[in-house]
């Protein structure tokens, strides 16, 4: 069986951990007020294109999405490896609750999962607690998250961190996932960075090669 | 006897949780600088609705109403269940320290008690603190709750995370309650979150009614 | 025919003055990331209600409604003046570019026009340079009007007051209008203050009165 | 007759100016939320002691003080120098309109007014722009005036700015009145400063005389 | 001979508009910190496209790009409309002093200029300066454009209305040039504000589409 | 001997407390950024006559007070409760390293302190350290302390948590000592809340005072 | 006689241009909450580094420097061009009450003043204020100069924007001085944005250099 | 063999302390956006310095620089204390990856680890773990390092927090070593503070020292 993770003996690896991306609709990503609803949208397309580049399985879900709520946003769709399923949840608040999305979860065979969700408090919060409570380690990306005011995500934080969840940012989880920069993931990792994950990066590459830099 | 507050196995319901508002008062209120005063007043009244829809009994309490303190928020009168009962204290700061608080909160029987309360660094500090002596699970409210200046909050929330107080939003706690929005209290719940706790929802769900969407 | 504006001279009545209320719509006020979007809607219906309670014609105006851009905001709607006429456009982006709405403002016979608009640098600005060329003043509400960012708002704010635009604020244009607290309108005004443009004063008033304080 | 306020040539000084304090009361501060209320109290003060110490006409006026806009500030009241009328106006929005108000003004003989209010786009705003209508030369005083929202005090900017009033703030008009450290009002100056206007001196000052340093 | 810009009589079309985009480099990009550096880039873009939806002649100029300023952000380039000249200055601060430069916007035949570039203060500063003495009339894009302080930014935009220059947002000045959601350049338009200009629209119009809504 | 701090069973009283004032010296106070200096400034003041008030113990005590970290603040002096010892220290940066610091605070016989300093992350963290290490209940009131940014006051707050301090307000340890508003206490804490430590509160009790309120 | 300033015919050049440094003194620095007070310190650095490098006259002042207000900044002494006189005032507010600064700005022949001072209100407000009334040109440096509030920065924007004075950023202003990259002033200006007014720059700079980029 | 940290018992010092700097380098620098980028670089270099002035030893490390992310700072190499290993990593995201820096860290014979890093939640996050692992006591300098945006930081602070590692501060971990004023680091302590670590510490000595003031 699995073993635990633990970043000194076991870290995450794309044999050992899956992605899940928790109700990133057009809808409520519309009441993102805590932090930049842009940025959200990013780094929900940073963690879906990781599972592209690392082989990782992604799961997506969604609530009510014929509802208010809408549809899953429509750039993070386009990142999506293929064959990702998409649960649509027809009213359960926490995506364990369908049995659908609990077995997807099982069916990945990770022992780590890494999660986003809007809104905070709700979405990744209670996924969050649920896996924690299944045995699964949890690393929740506050950043590829977002609700509708900075107190919902500082007590949705805090209690996270109460629960045993490692709260983590996207470029942090990436990293993990990456170890070296000189293994094959290399490029494609300098991609999701530049492109969505941290665009700065972008910047800078595009002058280091300019001035004829060398590729690392 | 009750089941101690768990996540995993003992969510809030109905039938364990009961909310206290801690001195929603007039006077009290003006000195909120925290974050939004309106939004600590929407999210009070939010509450105290959530008390009506799904039946869960609701307490308010307040400290020296004849006094500069003022009298409760009168829009929150409007939305307190018929029969709720409103301790006016004269005095103890802690609103555990009046028995029949103390007493009124035993009453209800339940182990879950939902706080918010104006300021918060003692009104919704002291009686969070005893409920815990007490043996009750609390959730306290942050964004329900206000005080004078950011440093305030912040030590509290550190101080009840270290008591072992949920620290939770208004939206957390209510779609907890909430667990599936085909059970009957969706309509209401849908109502409380349009009108009081994230109004942004207001306007997506009136978007989508207007663009002919499902009702969900 | 009417005099022009000057505070000195010929102040804002009720007599001199319209109010017009562009594109507070659904899908548009989901946008608003300047300020508060909560208070742009409470200040757009306190403009509404002025209109009732100082009996000064109030028209509204919609972009595309049955498109992205969502139906007017219900509680806007209901704020609004029995028969107050809404224009819906079909496509026109500056709103006295549809005849249907220049027509409507200059039946009212007002001379001084009061506008709020979203988004602040669209909705609010081409109405309000045409109104300055047809030769009305214009008293533009800044926070009853929103956009997508803070710099699209201070350009705005430079743009319009070139144009000879008076910059405004809801009390501010109100409390002209009111003059003195001793007539008629003086409990409405005090109403819209209140519970929807300025809410401390609603606890404050309230105190005052639990204090046993006189009317004023 | 007295010549028009220029920087240039004609500065102001005790003999050409007076100080206008206009709606500084207990209930309408606690509105103030556009920057530091204490602050606001503090610099209303200043200017009080600004009379005192340079013997220079002041003028207090309240809205209203029976009822919620509540009395003058009792810290204000303790600054303002002996004999220093107060006009309680019984309803009249613009200071101006009470005559005698606009007398009291009158009677000081003063050609440059220094105003500052609460709530700046109302209480500030019109007697400004009345002063100006009356010839006088206006120095409005903004961080010694607050409002309810930052557009709110935004907004009056501009407007004042277009009516040619001056935008200053409080220690900019003192310093002028006191055009060198080696006049008699130098170190009454230096405790205005110290203790009011910007505290931060006084611990400068401490220093230095801890240090054995001279006067200046 | 070409009429001045003047919205009430001559707004600006697709005949009588240039777009300049001034030192959108890598290097410079990464200094950008009076507001977001995403944004910014974002912008650019925005207004690149808008060349192509609506065959506005575009220039792009670059500072030293093969120092340390960098290329052309490589994201901008692939937006320009094709055969965009791109004139590379080899150290003339103001692009008006490379007679290439001028020589290029003489060339299209506009009489206005929507212009945006990277340092506020000097890269879109200068050259708007040196428009506004030719005869042209100016609109900085603010957003579009970023440089390193908060300061340097509010200082850029006084100095620019003092000069005459229109201060504008992105979203402004398409919306100008679009006039009327009905014609031909309506879709392209809904596709910069989606992507580029205000992506928040782009969630409102996937939400109203699959709620069933019609086009508009 | 003296049982340790429990808010359920054993609270902060006047009997079991002592106020540790450390180094609120005019040199140092001039690098507090991380907050209101002002605020600092005020609420030191607060603990000090909280010392008065309830007969509760203080000691003040400075570091190298004729070198540049100056002398203490001068304001804070005059709020002393006659007799406060004041202990000098000649260069030890942990007060507890002074061993009459050391004995000041034994001699008191408290087993609870109350702990503000200048700066936050050296003048606070160190005798907090050390007081917990000596087996005292430790209450570090962070809105009466500062520092020179934010993070430094962040990692401070999260150190001294993990040190098992108990982080807390100025209102919020006045509060827990003041108990009840009837005991002979509460005028005198009426008077250190609406001067010193919120300000807010001395405007609401005018008001309530002004409208015939009773005392409470 | 010089010409007057004017972007598009008589820029800025080190034969028409002064630079005054007005009070950059230890205490007073200390005081200056509107913006970052390192950033202050090193743009007046770079504005006494620029006078070395383009051969400009730099003035500095100081207001009773054996006071309070403290001694000119160390770190600014040693970029002051060899033999720039420092005038230190003995209590005039206005550094043009004292004749001797007067004198000294005449004797630079410059017809443009490129103008800095601690604090903006009064030490930057008033030279400019003379200095316009003297018919010189003025550039005043918002980001080398600070104040105790951002309102007091804000109103002291607005009054000299009205006196016809240019606001101006230190970069904007050094980089109209150097018009071309390939003049002689290049590598230094190089080094003053690397080092003191941007530096981020400096970050860029080195990064090109590394990769091994060409000069520029 | 070393004992483990604990501040009561086995303080910081020179003997059981290194002082690790990782990846502070041209291109990652430019990406910070959390806090102010110059303060990252000032506070770098003093962690840097306080290695020359109290003899303790100083690593660094760099991540590939010869490609985009840059060489060290340059600022920063000048600090490093003669003979400072620096690492370079070929591709090792973290440091103790690279069994070179491993072998270099236990050289020093250190027990506790003061480390700095850029990014914060990749290049200070996972040698701060892994250095937990190997039963180091760790010191992670928060200010000192920088990431991408706040949520990154944050979330980062918890991880750490969890991790047991302490959270400090520059100044604060310097305070640590210095413990006594009177010994020989003293000065030298005052130079890193004034000139790097808290510049306002500068202008207070400087002050101190024109007023006459005693070394200390």
């Amino acid at each position: 069986m699995a073993t635990e993770y633990d970043y000194a003996t076991n870290r995450l690896t794309a044999d050992n951990t899956a992605i899940l991306l928790v109700d990133h609709q057009t809808g409520l990503i519309l009441g993102v007020q805590d932090h930049d609803q842009n940025e959200v949208r990013r780094k929900a397309q940073a963690l879906a294109r990781t599972g592209k580049v690392y082989g990782i399985p992604v799961i997506a879900t969604t609530s009510a999405p014929t509802g208010p709520n809408g549809p899953l946003l429509p750039e993070l769709v386009a990142e999506l490896p293929e064959g990702t399923p998409i649960i649509h949840r027809s009213g359960e608040v926490d995506a364990f609750d369908d049995p659908r999305f609990e077995e997807a979860v099982r069916a990945t065979g990770a022992t780590n999962l890494i999660i986003a969700g809007v809104i905070t408090d709700v979405c990744l919060m209670f996924p969050s607690l649920s896996a924690r409570a299944r045995g699964y380690s949890v690393h929740a990306i506050i950043d590829a998250s977002g609700t509708t005011n900075v107190l919902a995500r500082e007590t949705s934080m805090a209690r996270l961190q109460q629960a045993g969840v490692v709260l983590n940012s996207t470029v942090g989880v990436i990293s993990e996932l990456l170890r070296d920069w000189k293994t094959p993931a290399g490029p494609g990792t300098a991609g999701i960075f530049s492109e969505l994950a941290m665009p700065f990066y972008g910047a800078v590459v595009a002058s280091h090669a300019s001035a004829g830099g060398a590729a690392s």
